[in-house]
């Protein structure tokens, strides 16, 4: 038997341990945007410390301004000329639970659920996005290190806790301590399967711009029967600003917007268009239809290759139950912007800002907050590793590996390459009916145990 | 020394007990719109009742299938076959009192504050709209019972407690007991001075149409990278029916939202100019300085005369702290129209519907709830009681009383006249800083104090 097959046979033994780890981690309520649940994301942090002791890392959690990074190196694994040196890099934190009456079960009681199909998914808050997936790859490192006592590859690990909002922090952690992290090659665990049956390498990721926008008219709220008429309502200054981002095309209407995006080479949108995903198949597990993006552009170019912007929340005014008669002082949005090629995340905010304070009435201030702006990111076609990690895949699932650009964006990749100098290879096993972001996130625990098994494949083809 | 006088004096020595007597009222946390406060509306209501038996009223707390209704009947005042029997009308609920940090002190907890310039306030949820407004009708006939022994004229009582909410129950509750109420004129305190020296008498009030409209697009709030560009988002859908409620001149832009729109007659317009009230007087004092309503028309008539639509409340998605990439499933808004003479709200409700429903893309549902619809009214000219409330105010005020419309609306007065046949006076006290509505409500103990003394006179002149 040969050193792989053990490690793959000690993963299938190893199944139920592997879960009631993933379990004790997804029970901890790290949740990163919101700081009442600070000190559940360090205890999350010291939890994966503490489990990357147990396969011989040496870990330790690491301070940032904001949540802490876990950090785990374990250099001296088998070496070898061809050996590369790679950054595993994963994140331990997950998004709000809101709104919490559409969960069926608490979202940070994992539990195994068993769909009509017969599928079986793990149901949690992170499940999926990230705690599932990053437990892949540790899982495959656990199996490798219990069978051959060490690892095929030195490994580095950085598991941060502010993925979810930005990594805000991580940005510096990584400029301030580059010398650690410059290694040969990123490996990321963040992203999707083309579908239940096919394995997908990322190799585009869109840039993020998010952006808080508050307007104040009145010094105070005011009754709309005795003001209604002549006093400004920020409400409907923000209608007006939000309905104008989008013309009836589908496209953003921001000035300069566009500068940087580039039409796809003929050979990659014909790929794109062999993939035949039509808006029923994308659209309709979730009870849509009709794409509502830019017209002219198939679906998989909506999501993936093409920017976009977003109205991600909105409040103001009187919002609970039954009738207030007010014309309120102060209205909030949340504008996000997903950013392809060589978009600039800064000229793209700069160009909102002016946008929205263009269409402002005399009567009416406003106040900017940023929570995002990185770039997009390619990863080069012709990487050698990529023929690597597509054949590791393939041997485990059977079916040839697409390569895909992701519409998420993982905010630190784009400094993976432009500060650490490192390409970042993207493997993930999310589906699209994940319901990542939302109530009742799930992961497939096919997902979870062929993702075990789809590292410990990689990791020994990168390291042959 | 006349009886009235007599009266007069008795208000002025009586005025530290008066304002005891309103604060009891104004710790009742009577908010009626917000289901979570039932218990305190009906403690409203028990109190209010007991209050008008210690002045001989025949008191009860009376059933409806929502807040109660409180209906007091002193019957037998002094006759006389000119003097008219009356109805006063008020209301013992409040407005929910979010933003609560915006409150300097607890809105519950009535205080006594004195403002820079000397002038005592009154400051509490309720101080001015409508517990301290309804307060003097009680304290005058309180006083006329202490000098005189009776009332000056029948008067039947009826406090409601939803007319924040837009007195739902209370029109069933009128057309069931039509016979009890159907008396000669309806009073009512619930409106505005001119400004702080000049009396006012209301002549016409806006009606109001109040909706609620819920958007859904996917069947789950879904992640903007992984959806987005594809997926419909409700709040973009939202804002774009929103934005196009007014053209660029404010105009709504409605079908047949006009209808039943007159002009002003040339005189009454006059009259209004003639009051010269400036942008920068009206508007300055809530931080604005330019009309937002339609161009081409008097501040005055942007509030009063003419109609409007104000979006009052929306929410969607993410709008706690920091970032959420989020596309939700649901969005809401709350929107109001004030309505003038013969608009019909019914229709209004429905054109407005329509117009929803017209923008809608495919993949968008909606539900609208109705929570006001009631048309506009208008006292006549000359009307007789008319110019004994003017007498009875310049007396008290040293002022000519000026007639106007109001901006607000009162739901019931236009079944006072439809359902009852009674037309209202509407005189009030309260002031255009008085933050109704909104967060430190506030009352002037001068208008307390000479609202009392006004009704006290007002009943006289009436009983003349």
């Amino acid at each position: 038997m040969s050193q792989l097959d053990a490690v793959l046979q000690r993963i299938d033994r190893d199944l139920d341990a592997s879960l009631d780890r993933l379990f004790a981690l997804l029970r901890i309520q790290s949740i990163s945007t919101d700081p009442a649940y600070k000190e559940s994301c360090r205890a999350a942090a010291e939890h994966v410390a503490a489990d990357l002791k147990s396969i011989g890392f040496a870990a330790e959690v690491r301070p940032t301004a904001g949540h802490p990074v876990v950090v785990g190196k374990a250099p001296n694994g088998s070496t070898g000329s061809n050996r590369p040196r790679v950054l595993f890099y994963g994140h331990y934190d997950v998004q709000p639970v809101d709104p919490l009456d559409l969960w069926t079960h608490p979202p940070f009681e994992p539990r195994i659920e068993t769909l009509p199909d017969g599928r079986k998914i793990i149901v949690a808050r992170g499940a999926c996005d990230d705690k599932g997936q990053a437990m892949t790859f540790i899982e495959a490192c656990r199996a490798f290190k219990a069978v051959t006592g060490s690892l095929p590859l030195p490994i580095t690990m950085m598991i941060e806790g502010e993925e979810e909002c930005g990594s805000k922090h991580l940005f510096d952690f990584v400029r301030a301590n580059a010398d650690e992290f410059r290694l040969d090659l990123a490996l990321i665990c963040d992203t999707a399967m083309w579908d239940r049956a096919t394995p997908a390498i990322t190799t585009s990721l869109r840039g993020l711009v998010y952006e808080e926008v508050r307007l104040t008219c009145a010094d105070r709220d005011l009754h709309s029967g005795l003001f209604g008429g002549a006093a400004q309502n920020p409400l409907r200054v923000l209608s007006k600003v939000l309905a104008a981002l989008h013309d009836d095309q589908g496209r953003v209407t921001i000035p300069g917007f566009y500068d940087g995006v580039e039409e796809l080479p003929e050979t990659v949108r014909a790929d794109l268009a062999a993939l035949n995903l039509t808006p029923e198949q994308f659209l309709g597990q979730v009870g849509l239809k009709v794409p509502a993006g830019e017209q002219g552009r198939m679906v998989i170019e909506q999501i993936t290759t093409r920017p976009t912007a977003e109205i991600n929340g909105i409040v103001g005014g009187y919002t609970g139950e039954g009738a207030k008669t007010v014309i309120p002082s102060k209205a909030m949005a949340k504008v996000s912007f997903r950013l392809v090629g060589r978009q600039d995340p800064k000229r793209v905010r700069e160009a909102f800002r002016a946008f929205v304070r263009a269409r402002l009435p005399e009567d009416c201030k406003v106040e900017f907050a940023n929570f995002a702006d990185s770039p997009a990111i390619q990863l080069p076609y012709d990487s050698p590793v990529l023929d690597k990690a597509r054949a590791a895949l393939q041997a485990e699932w059977g079916r040839k590996a697409v390569t895909v650009g992701a519409g998420g964006s993982i905010p630190i990749v784009a400094d993976f390459k432009t500060v650490l100098g490192m390409d970042s290879l993207m493997v993930g096993f999310a589906l699209d009916d994940d319901r990542v972001h939302a109530p009742n996130e799930k992961y497939d625990l096919t997902s979870f145990h062929k993702g075990i098994r789809s590292w410990a494949r990689i990791l020994d083809a990168l390291a042959a």
